[in-house]
């Protein structure tokens, strides 16, 4: 916002995120593959770096809502594992992760071939973890903002 | 809260909402029958009342996160269904309903046989509607508040 | 909603809150005194219930936004300490609170001659408990819901 | 995130937004001057561009909470006023803003000297317009992200 730090002294930058567990890429992909829901509804995970993690859902009419659009819960289902999962590449490999609470807007109505939640970290705590997820329809090569998310996550 | 009002006397009493459109209920039910992820979760529709509806979901494996819990995003699912149907019973018969923003809390782990999202209108305005959603869980006699929204809606 | 349970039956109600300190009423009134901003706004705490606490602002022109409402966060003030508090009656002696974060719908103009935030705690967990409240106005003998909150609050 | 869009190519990027209103600057200075809260806290208004505005709160100890930091209801307040402010930018001259519903995530404990709330416009619609807030302290010469804000205004 009003062009802000410059990205090289902005302590929120997210290169200044260090995993404490090397392996934490292996840990999330595989605990992914344990969200039999994401198989249900055909999401697949993208990137995973530290402190940030995307997830795509391409369109299908059995995940839409009443006018053809995809239903919000859908649309938050993959914001919310896309933070939950940012938030855990930055946690020890012994660890577990849930989500204590999370805030979505729809901004606009889910249309499109395919939806992409982009999460990231904010602010990492002892025990709690803040994180943020835009989530962007792909459409004809246009691509739009669709939903934010604000979540707050917990270390188990 | 303390006691709060004598139920007669509290202007926010559901029974004090009066639908416009006398035929709500069908109205809703052929609604709810076009949310084709309904199908796909195997949610389905309880009550209808004025400004209140109740949409319940059985355990099922393929619904779940990594822990074996089904994930926050069904549990939002139906609750922001919920809460659209509630707002939409007290909107005219020619309009359309969709959802602003939602905020939830995940108060416990979503473990249990059943999952029923209670959800009621707090206000009503002209364009938009103020909901909130109580989810249980059913777990072998035992009813449990698992998770709570607080959500607004927009007429179409 | 619904009628929900017998009062008796209902696992959430407030009387099944057990301050573990039977001092927590004198606890969080000195801790309110301490609370400068409050004296500034003119806000006085009233009733500390184990799991519930009101907190009263009267009307004050300085305390305004833009059309002589009472600004919205004014109102979220009270209500986020009432929060606080109500999650504080149930904590240790020895303990701390701060907020994790909230959520606010603003139902009504906050017009009137007095506005009163009733919080109640929803869920106490080790280090969370979740809160909500509603914000009343009195004008004229009349009492208006203008704003609920749902908020998250930790023991330090 | 994830380096994202180009900065040109970038829908959301805040150039993009024009005001309908060339005298908006000086529109909200005037009512910022309105609200008289800013006045009882020692608010002042910093920026105010095309979609962006940014208030400025100094340290006052009777802002404080029973920590002697700013209370989170102080913090709110400056974020909501910039929040409401942003989209108010892109209004037309003869409209009114309200807030509709903001949730705040509190990051670190509101010490330092200063604290400056800087909104950005994230979606314009016809009636709604969903805003986002970074609230920073300022603390001998360090710089911090101590809370956010996601909020809904409406246009009245």
């Amino acid at each position: 916002m009003f062009g802000g730090f410059p990205a090289s002294a902005d302590p929120y930058a997210m290169s200044l995120f260090q995993p404490s567990d090397s392996e934490y890429e292996s840990r999330i992909r595989a605990n992914f593959a344990r969200q039999q829901v994401m198989q249900l509804m055909g999401a697949s995970l993208r990137r995973v770096e530290p402190g940030a993690v995307s997830i795509a859902l391409p369109y299908r009419a059995d995940l839409t809502q009443q006018d053809g659009y995809i239903h919000a819960g859908m649309i938050t289902t993959i914001a919310d594992s896309a933070c939950g999962y940012a938030a855990y590449t930055l946690m020890p490999a012994d660890s577990g992760v849930l989500s204590v609470e999370f805030k979505v807007n729809l901004l606009r109505p889910a249309a499109g071939e395919e939806f992409v939640a982009e999460a990231e970290v904010i602010k990492t705590g002892r025990t709690l973890t803040v994180t943020r997820c835009d989530v962007y329809s792909h459409a004809a090569g246009e691509i739009k903002l669709i939903a934010t998310m604000l979540a707050t996550m917990i270390r188990r």
